[in-house]
């Protein structure tokens, strides 16, 4: 475990993030948030911002050279973010939506509604967020199929034993790369194998695993991965769902509009090509800019060395906290370092998580309480909320030192 | 008509958006395609920059003080859009969404699905942008039910001849409050007493009204009313939907995932209040920042002025192309200045649109061409495309100057 160079790796980036310099001038601010939206380093500003002042019209539809380089400039993040997650064909398999939630929206409409009849099956986790939850039943109250749970154990791993049963009568399996309570990385490219063994397509909540490691959509094997920008240093108000191309062809369009059709009659309407037959009206277009620049920026530093310091601060935050806070800390997820990702809920003895994390606000340290959007799961642990704690690059040592001491804090102001 | 007040207003604000002068700085730059998206003031973009810089976490489910920050600007921003339209429950009838198409697909999919049935019938206009058309023609696949069509004249005018008898059968009338093409504002506030009178509800497209015009729902009398951000001085990458809070409760969700539900079991979900029930995942709250403050500058100008500013630009615009165009140019739409906003469609005998929107960039006149997704629009006109001039507060005559200079170029250069 290379804590050393935990720090200087965060101590460097830092600088390029204006929001710690800006806070920090006035109050402490131990930003451990970002599994819940990162911060955004000056390029990203500054890229949105030059767009807006040199470069913007609205895409597709002009010929003046304003709007072709608009045009350009929004095309262009899309190949990036194509290339980013090694997709085969860039400039088609990423349709830019507004964040990861529409993204699984559009899957479930789009592809369930081709493949799923009254009596399919489809195969959901029990440690899914509700963006992966809540589309399929939304669709389900539609059209009518039933949804299996895999199940996780008290290590928060998935269990597997029932896996070909429920895959054999499964159209879909639905699965995140990582889960945003637990941390838990989900073995992927084996559920991928097996899915596509008995027939069944997967869908990939990439929300929390994209932004910390390196994604290789052929390698994981899935079909479809839904992805957010503002998680990954880049703007608010998009995300993106890659698919394979022939996916993308098979599936129906969801949003209606503006760019999304050959033509329209009024007795009905003819689908663009792929990707544009997703993205119907205008785009976000300064976001996708802003995103491209966060790619250049996550690029540079290089997501190996990402993963490597979320899993040594993860190392060192869990090690911290036991030995400081020992059993008046539970900490849920796996206990194999190597199988989770930087993202840590536990629960403080006898301290309900959201005056846990009221007592670490006064400090200055920023951690999320409450059921995570995943509902399910919370059940599952037997609790109503958890705290979390989630680390990014920019995070180092002394967040997890200021959290520690913080939550001693709130342990003795709740047992005095 | 005060030309004179024209370039004064123009003048005087111009110099608040960054583009002109950093464009213009090495290229003659006249924007007429303001109605494919505005451009931006400084201010805008110094609010979404100052909250990256200061604010940024994700809303509304942190518990610690930077998180309740960036909740309270968000939740200003809707509240001060309802103001804005005159909602009466500003805090509850508004949802953003990415742009105006999608509140369109959230209507047709959230109150369709429980209004109609498949001998119900719907009126919308044959002037509809295709983001009120395709919804709706999405989910009469899904559905099944009737579509009918006010036609509209020759002058650009609905034809209201069987107003009575197309209302009688429909649940829904659809209509742009203005044409995107030929600028017609349509007598909503009287179609939508009709409507009322044979029990149909108003779903109304303002993405083109709500910039350039006081807006007030009360007096509209609508029921529903889809904005856009980025045609009205905002970033892109955020729109939002009005509806009357009784209205928005009788709806169902359309998105589903984290935010949008109050409770998530593995056999189902129930909905969270309005309007979080319609905004699933992270919504665009850098992006709603910037709407705010571009309320503000909208305000401050005047919705009058600007209205009044549109209406005597593109009187000026109209005399001059046909004074010094005369039977070389047709303009489409109502001849009656009063009937029309600021949107400008017009043919170039002979010369193809796409022809004369090149040969105008030439001269760093930005004009739009083609179907301006209204095809069935461009169908009932008898042309495939127009090329179309659109106003807003920052144009004054120089630029209608260098329209006409530049359509005489490209009419020499077509005919010689």
């Amino acid at each position: 475990m290379a804590s050393v160079e935990v720090t200087n790796l965060a101590n460097e980036l830092r600088k390029d993030f204006p929001i710690f310099a800006d806070i920090r001038n006035s109050r402490p601010f131990y930003y451990l948030d970002s599994a819940a939206s990162s911060q955004r380093p000056m390029s990203v500003l500054d890229t949105m911002d030059r767009y807006y002042r040199h470069s913007h019209a609205n895409v597709h539809r002009g010929v003046y050279g304003l709007a072709e380089e608009a045009t350009g400039i929004y095309e262009a993040a899309r190949r990036h973010l194509g290339r980013f997650i090694g997709a085969r064909d860039p400039a088609h398999e990423i349709v830019f939506t507004k964040n990861a939630t529409e993204a699984l929206n559009l899957v479930a409409q789009g592809l369930g509604r081709v493949l799923l009849k009254p009596e399919s099956h489809i195969l959901l986790t029990e440690m899914e967020h509700h963006a992966n939850l809540v589309p399929w039943m939304i669709l389900q109250e539609q059209i009518g199929f039933s949804i299996d749970y895999l199940p996780f154990d008290a290590e928060g791993l998935l269990v597997l034993e029932n896996l070909d049963a429920l895959l054999e009568r499964a159209d879909i399996l639905g699965v995140t790369l990582m889960s945003n309570v637990l941390g838990t990385l989900n073995p992927v490219s084996m559920l991928s194998r097996k899915a596509h063994e008995h027939g069944a397509l997967v869908v990939a909540d990439g929300a929390q695993f994209v932004p910390h490691f390196q994604t290789d959509v052929d390698q994981l094997g899935v079909d479809c991965l839904a992805i957010t920008g503002h998680k990954m240093l880049a703007p608010t108000g998009i995300g993106a769902l890659w698919a394979r191309s022939e996916i993308l062809e098979a599936m129906q369009p969801f949003l209606g509009g503006g760019e999304m059709i050959s033509d329209v009659r009024l007795d009905g309407f003819t689908p663009n090509e792929i990707p544009h037959k997703f993205e119907a009206g205008t785009p976000p277009i300064a976001e996708a800019a802003g995103w491209d620049a966060a790619l250049d920026y996550l690029e540079t530093v290089g997501m190996e060395a990402i993963s490597n310091h979320d899993r040594a601060l993860t190392s060192y935050a869990i090690s911290q906290l036991q030995d400081r806070l020992d059993e008046r800390i539970k900490i849920f997820g796996p206990s194999d370092i190597t199988k989770r990702g930087g993202v840590l809920s536990f629960e403080l003895a006898d301290v309900h998580p959201h005056d846990v994390a009221q007592v670490l606000d006064q400090h200055g340290v920023c951690v999320r309480a409450g059921h995570h959007c995943a509902k399910p799961l919370m059940r599952e642990l037997g609790v109503g909320a958890t705290a979390r704690a989630s680390f990014y690059l920019y995070n180092d040592e002394a967040d997890v030192d200021a959290l520690v001491e913080a939550l001693l804090d709130a342990y003795r102001m709740f047992h005095s």
